[in-house]
């Protein structure tokens, strides 16, 4: 897919098909996260991958609006080590959504509203925090592949030079 | 470009020529950033575009490594509505700058250490903030275009099921 066309197209989703994603895609996705820049180039994340029902389900239980979430064939936990900051974890997320989205595949961010429960489910180190958790898998169906969500208008949106 | 070959080879750099962007290429890269997703479709972003030198300068000012900043064509400073966060900032942000890469446009993010100084530089409402600010220009020399900057190895930065 085309870079401009993969950015401008891409919608955020919850509705996933059954589907599994190949191990070649994974790597891939994971690929544009790795490659992803960071402050200082310090790259201070890891990537959990979670695939088995147990596991999304007990770290789904840590999010407020995470119910959805053991229906997505891949799960990656994007962990921040100690010093990292959510800015950068938003860097290699989008290059993750992005590079599954050029292969066909939506995803979703969804949020650890219980910190230590995600910490826990996942096994952290001292220090190490879950940034956001990362769904993927395919549509579920032509709407949930292209869904209308509204954006700001570009005029309220940018301004020149000043405020 | 390929959407995979935009995002893996995306490089950060601070080394700009003087060469200007063009009107139709500042809209391509503002609305990648629009149309970025974000939390419950939020959007909790404003991008502040800054071209001349005075306004480069005064905003550079408030960063610790941001003397580079006034040689880049094109700032975009990503402001956050007092209830966004960065991560959505950092989506936004990574939109914006592989929209200009897939154009042959490198950039690089730049911090704003004093938070105080920025917003008052940008004339930035109560309770808005900074989150970061974006430097754009196309590569001074080849060298600049494709840098070689280190990533952690794959297996050092994925784990499977648990940490």
């Amino acid at each position: 897919m085309d870079a401009q066309t993969c950015i401008r197209s891409k919608r955020d989703s919850r509705d996933y098909a059954e589907a599994p994603i190949s191990e070649e895609t994974l790597q891939g996705i994971l690929q544009a996260g790795r490659m992803a820049g960071s402050s200082k180039n310090t790259q201070p994340w890891a990537f959990v991958v979670l695939r088995e029902a147990s596991g999304k389900s007990e770290l789904a239980a840590c999010g407020q609006f995470a119910q959805h979430m053991p229906s997505a064939p891949l799960v990656i936990a994007v962990v921040l080590t100690p010093d990292g900051g959510a800015f950068d974890a938003g860097r290699a997320s989008q290059n993750m959504m992005l590079a599954a989205w050029a292969e066909g595949i939506t995803s979703c961010p969804v949020a650890m509203h219980d910190q230590e429960c995600a910490q826990r489910a996942l096994g952290l180190p001292e220090g190490h925090r879950v940034a956001m958790v990362l769904a993927f898998g395919y549509p579920a169906s032509e709407k949930s592949r292209h869904r209308g969500i509204a954006r700001t208008p570009m005029a309220e949106l940018v301004h020149e030079e000043r405020w």
